[in-house]
């Protein structure tokens, strides 16, 4: 059986109006499915209004115990809920989780990292040990939509901070031994660009092969590679295919998508 | 089979140190279990860090706009994962729950009352409709404990904040269909008291006739009576029998225990 799970950035769920259109086509979408949501810029915004400063190391989030406890109420509350509500209301039986509901995602602190500029800790953020896909197909199977935050837990009690990129991977990979599993990144481009100024150029398909002519041509550079790179990981591991595409195109399909072969 | 329905206010889970001995306690219950559980003191703390001012009718907390966003954030996200993640590190296998997850206790806004000093509107507050018994079983029977957070939805994508000690009576008459209930209201005295000002007078069974003669003598006055009329009308409803007591005597068992005959 088939099965979608869709990923999404903070920005396009933390709109109320883009919220809307997401959880609308979200919901039309075929046969089993799972979302996995970001939420950076509420965590942001809610930090700052309680006074805690946002510390970014290379675009990520240093997680000390007070951003964490704004995280955990951001990402696991507010933004889970009014999601799960709103799903409710298309008629999508949705339940949200934490890596730590039903034991779905452990991960590990992070170690600190050593680099030429002394050592750096990200805090309470997680790496991904293992993802449960018997309990999640528990809940599929019964006709529920998981709806996943960026948070899990190290089953010690501490819950901690997860890139949703990460979650959504490690989500379609568990699952994929009991669906044939299509994973979604949904981002600001309609795909992966031919021309980086040109949105009708979206490059329709990409294999393990043509990636590596696109490379070394330069067409696909930049933040474009570990993306695709993290889309053969999951292909590599039994995801059947990868799309990258825009939220507002999730309805009518499209997008470049990736395969190994 | 036999279950076990803990509710546990703000005040326990609320502090770190009664948490874990709660969690510890609780995880020590045989057979299948729930906790609902409250978080008052940390949404009116976080409000008032956030600047939004909270308003109280009569002990009960406006919900606007603002403040529903603080509820569903730390009830529905900072406390709630904190329990389940804590649950985890104790081997229970936890789930986090609003009454939005699987559609699992619907609601309806509470409609604006009219008083002597004219309308009251307690806002984004839900009244309870129905709790999902057969929704809960599904994960009961699969070994997961469900956590509950004091808020429900009204299947249009309104998340409403809701009494926990009703989340409570509402699904322990849901599951009553399936399980044999125990509902164990954990509040701050050992249980219902003779005497009011010594704790060893807990009187240890109350049933629907000595239930008329203490309030005739005057024995049980003030807070205890709604405490009780929810806990008759639980057994009305199915629930086999309510346990008034503490949450540090959970685990030695004890209290006030109400039935019908």
């Amino acid at each position: 059986m088939k099965l979608t799970i869709v990923k999404v950035g903070g920005a396009i769920v933390e709109d109320e109006k883009t919220l809307q259109n997401l959880l609308r086509d979200f919901s039309s979408l075929p046969g089993p499915k799972v979302l996995v949501h970001g939420g950076g810029r509420s965590a942001t915004q809610m930090a700052a209004r309680l006074g805690i400063e946002s510390h970014l190391i290379g675009g990520r989030r240093v997680t000390d115990r007070q951003t964490l406890d704004v995280v955990t109420m951001v990402y696991g509350g507010l933004v889970n809920k009014r999601i799960v509500a709103g799903l409710q209301a298309c008629g999508t039986n949705a339940v949200g989780l934490t890596g730590a509901d039903m034991d779905v995602i452990r991960s590990h602190r992070r170690p600190v990292v050593k680099t030429a500029d002394g050592d750096v800790d990200y805090g309470f953020v997680g790496d991904v040990d293992r993802a449960d896909g018997d309990r999640l197909h528990l809940l599929i199977s019964a006709g529920i939509t998981p709806v996943m935050a960026p948070l899990t837990h190290d089953g010690h009690g501490q819950i901690l901070n997860t890139n949703a990129d990460t979650i959504a991977s490690a989500t379609a990979t568990a699952l994929s031994s009991h669906y044939e599993v299509t994973l979604v990144y949904c981002f600001e481009k309609p795909g992966v660009l031919r021309n980086a100024d040109d949105d009708t150029s979206v490059i329709p398909l990409i294999n393990a092969q043509s990636y590596e002519q696109l490379k070394a041509d330069g067409t696909v550079s930049g933040g474009m590679l570990p993306k695709l790179d993290n889309a053969f990981a999951a292909l590599r591991a039994g995801v059947t295919r990868v799309v990258i595409t825009q939220a507002t195109a999730l309805a009518e399909g499209g997008g470049t998508v990736v395969t190994i072969g």
